[in-house]
């Protein structure tokens, strides 16, 4: 009898982040995979990823619609608890043996909780790391429901276990966004049409000579400040005369003080080196990435695969803080001359060479070798004496 | 400006349990004290609350119903969830500086996430212990969510920071439920008629020549053997041919097993000196507790209160495997002979006396001023280095 | 390409009320069948229809728990509410061409609004009847959301056409209770062996002299008499000296002061002619009805099936009022003189013939002809001019 | 003791509809008035009412978010769902002697359902009217859910009572949106700076001169179409060479489509003569609209109010069809060549006569003086003989 080993994915970026897992685990034979689609994954406004998902040839188990309006932390909470509603009547249905969870964003809590409510053993991939902002409440709280532990670096799976939990039960896997960058790696080359593949809005600049990189997240606790926070970010590139790809920030409170931003900065400067791209698939726009000059924002690509694929990064304010990094980042505040001599320096700098703190890109096979073989349990005790 | 302190209560234990924090919090001109009653609190199945809360002179800020019915492991989930989604709305209306939830029930997590999602600061009783049972799940897991901490004995503080909790923020503060167990201590006389008082039914045994009292929950995780193991006790206490004042158990899984073998070994013995009891006042039970010769079952209170009052304890299986304990406790597995030699032998054993383990009596008013004055923060990191 | 038809199951009463349309549907080559199990037709306490439903070799494409505990008006409406959230995911899922919904009880309601609201076209089973209860508002509110409506009776019909449906997508059927009675009444003989298939509790009265049959539901707006009304009922049939066979009523506001009055009427007249049971499979309970001397109480088996099967009724109280009904009905207050009298009554009447007033035996076939080839549709307008 | 009297305010254009109302049960000495708002009302997309409302001098009592994202029939339904899971305990907690619900919306079903499912009586205002589109279905389902019944006009009453309803609680209190068009009229100049206001987008016509006003919903069903829709109604205007003010949707199905329209329109045409509106004051709106050569477009304002005001109206499409309406209004399909010569002709009539069909400006006063007095009961039947 095969094992029913089932994924939750709640939103794009954790979609692209274990795609590798997700592929490895429909091509292994003694597992049935299952495919459930959730929260912000499923809307348009954030780039519904169901038509990607079905191009990548998966099939879809359930989808659930889950993410209440607001945009305010109460909404956050409320989302959570109707994904709990929700997806444990897709489990009693469906039957998994093991639940994979997915990182710290607030709805994979739903999935977490869900799964360990119903006895049913949940795999976390991405635990005990440390960065310093508001999700390690949840990644930390997610560690302690979970039974199984997929770490991404050396530190992080130390972290698991001062946590209290069993050794033998976490694993540095490395992180799987990082198969999809050692994959890259081996034939970047720009081969789709950048502006026809993706639409989106603004000028069209020829990025044949170079250009940057933008990917700025709202931080979820600082609300009033994203509108200012996004518009430095703005001015401080727009300063560099290079081309600009601008990708639009994924659902999360403050959101619109972001959207604001963007667009009055686009009304006041009319820009006409900016364009801006509401989502991309994953393996296009890591070679984007590697064929840029300079990464800028907050996103966690630039600390993870952007390690590997030494790519020149510059990471602004608080929302990668303490997380471990590679020497390929400049760490700069939201202060609009840091960020300009910040990402001038970077420009002007040599490409570094990959570094493997997360990961060898094996990640995704070991990850489905490990859920497919280990002993499954959902009982477990604080490991200390 | 006082500060706001809102207690979500969702079971008639924790409200026993934490009784002296309300009279302290109510009590404390600093505080405009907040209470919301939830989940099994409410429903009369296992004895509402609600008239109980009035007499003691509380006024109950909102009242929520979000028990699922089905008494399975979906509907334990899916009550979390409608939890979420309602204290949310609750938060929302009656915005408390700082939320306190209780111990390891699975309904306070819903309380537990609802705060923490909306960045109201969160302090938790009871964390840090290790049960060796499910619970530790969601009671390590409320922990990595929660921003101060009260803990009830020494190791469990101790446990807490070693999960990476910021020592400043972990308190022991003893375990408030032997704050009641404190004042009974000083008068425990039986001053009220118990089956008029109480109702219930069964026989009507005299106690004045020494009892038994049995309080034993179903175990989450074993759902199908709730029903032999009530059995085995319900038999072990019978041949002891002494008076037994029996507790129902409250909500959880297995309930109904348990509920089965209860009602037939009524139809089938027809004990003569068995009483049957739905609930009773906490200060009630515990000068019961005093009094009797021994207590025999699974309940937390054989460890916790009773160590402070000296009573001796037949703990049964595994529901309290772990937990720290007095020299009151013998501990004995689901084996028909071995309960009944080990409460042989506590019914002729002498008294024991006082042990501070779980605290000295004055835990309530140590929490009380403790939130009232603490710097409330909603934001930390593991504090590991 | 099959139409796909879907019907939702919320409780034990509506699984055998349209057991003949289920296996219609089942049976028909242009339709592809989805049965959706919730509400209180999955619990236990209400006797769980689960296994009756496999054991007649139907799947069940999904089950959903949505039952609110509380057993108030409030958790009423917020069961309607979670089986809403919850139906509307299950359809997005599963995609039916058109959905049927059955009758009046309060979780019915939760189809018809997830269906109309996600424009499918929706199938109302048993709508127009007026009976004077509570029921009425939901029952009436659904034919307003319904498309398509199979009404029970040709007064029914004509009460949704003058409500302003249009005549064409409005059908006297017939109640497809009726097609088993008809098939009861080819092979009436009661050949299961009656207490040990059951169980049940109480007394084991030989049943070959005659019996009577009790059933009797709590009437849901009158939640602090139903202890008193069922002792009359409970009085009233004692005194008639023949075995009696009793039926546990389903879930309702006021069912705990049904349990009690039966509970303490088992205590205190300890009956040697009462045999108490939680459930039974349709086909035989309409043999024993078919077979009995009278069926007390209020349920509307003695309105419906009872009509064709010739078997005298003793009405009591508000329940069925108003409902058209044969000859075999004797309709009486809670008194308990009148009831004694009218169960004396009927025990002395001859059998009644059959009544067609709720259809011919065909109703099943009939509606699932129709489903099959109507032309849906789920946009309608109030037809009057 | 003063009667409890709630209104569940759900979106913006049910607020200003019953703003007259509200003051009337506010001034009531008989009344106490309880204020709840939920859904699209508390959302900044749509224009959050809980500034206006607080400027208005209102307390609010609770308020709900329970709007699921996905602009889909799925997320419609699960609103709803939401809806009456908070509502209930809304509901519970403040315990109203009567509730009033406003319409036809989607979401105002959850205030309906919820508070029939709680027997609390039940007041709908703007039942019974016929208007050929979807929105039909949840009107008339709440007129038989509703115990009282406050229609718009002397045909809706009378379809109240052919639906069923006791004509002894139904009455024709007129539109309470027309209490406040009587009043504008009484003093129609517009005396406030409407750019500096209400902000907005476009250009910044000077509009002494005379404007064309345009309001266009979405139409539920019809979800693909809505682009096109917006596009013909945007490009017939702007043939017309007057300066026009676009209001933008409320939310609802389809609303992406119509903001997409509106989006390529304003990109492709540059328009000099069109502004954007999110919302207004329904005072100074409808200032606007007496002031305005004519309104296009398919919003009930054209029907109800403009009647009473003698606005010049092209109605277009199927969204207010068969509704009763004045003789300011031509009727219209989407077809460019007719829906600019209708505009053209509209904009050369003369003023309309004041039309008293949708009453007479005291709606408000009426409804708080029966609401306080009437005998209140939530049982009823279907009244047919």
């Amino acid at each position: 009898m095969k094992r029913k080993v089932c994924v939750v994915i709640t939103s794009r970026p954790s979609y692209s982040r274990v795609k590798t897992v997700l592929i490895a685990l429909k091509n292994n034979p003694s597992i049935e995979f299952q495919l459930v689609i959730a929260a912000s994954a499923l809307l348009d406004r954030y780039g519904s990823i169901v038509n990607f998902i079905e191009k990548d040839g998966f099939e879809i188990t359930a989808r659930v619609f889950n993410v209440l309006e607001g945009e305010n932390l109460t909404s956050m909470a409320k989302t959570t608890g109707i994904g709990i509603l929700e997806l444990s009547t897709v489990f009693d249905n469906i039957k998994p043996d093991v639940v994979i969870t997915i990182a710290d964003r607030y709805e994979t809590m739903a999935t977490a909780l869900s799964a360990s409510y119903m006895n049913i053993p949940l795999a976390h991939i991405q635990g005990g790391e440390i960065t310093g902002n508001i999700d390690e409440k949840v990644r930390h709280s997610i560690t302690k429901l979970s039974d199984i532990h997929f770490a991404s670096t050396k530190n992080a799976r130390e972290n698991i276990i001062r946590m209290g939990e069993d050794p033998e039960y976490v694993f540095n896997t490395g992180c799987p966004s990082i198969d999809i960058a050692a994959e890259i790696i081996k034939n970047p080359v720009l081969n789709f049409d950048l502006y026809k593949k993706y639409g989106g809005v603004g000028s069209f600049p020829d990025i044949s000579n170079g250009y940057i990189v933008v990917m700025q997240h709202p931080v979820t606790t600082e609300y009033s400040e994203s509108k200012l926070q996004i518009e430095l970010t703005l001015e401080a590139v727009y300063s560099q005369k290079l081309p600009v790809l601008f990708f639009w920030p994924n659902i999360d409170v403050g959101a619109d003080g972001t959207s604001n931003g963007i667009r009055s900065f686009r009304e006041n400067k009319k820009p006409d080196n900016f364009h801006f791209f509401k989502n991309m698939e994953s393996e296009d726009f890591l070679k984007l990435l590697f064929n840029s000059k300079c990464l800028v924002g907050n996103s966690s690509v630039g600390i993870r695969e952007c390690s590997y694929l030494g790519v020149p990064v510059v990471n602004i304010g608080s929302r990668q803080t303490k997380r471990e990094r590679g020497i390929n980042v400049i760490d700069v505040d939201y202060n609009l001359d840091l960020i300009k001599s910040s990402v001038y320096y970077q420009l002007n700098s040599e490409k570094r060479q990959t570094d493997f703190i997360y990961g060898n890109g094996k990640s995704g096979e070991l990850i489905s070798d490990l859920i497919s073989t280990l002993k499954l349990r959902f009982h477990k005790t604080l490991n200390y004496n």
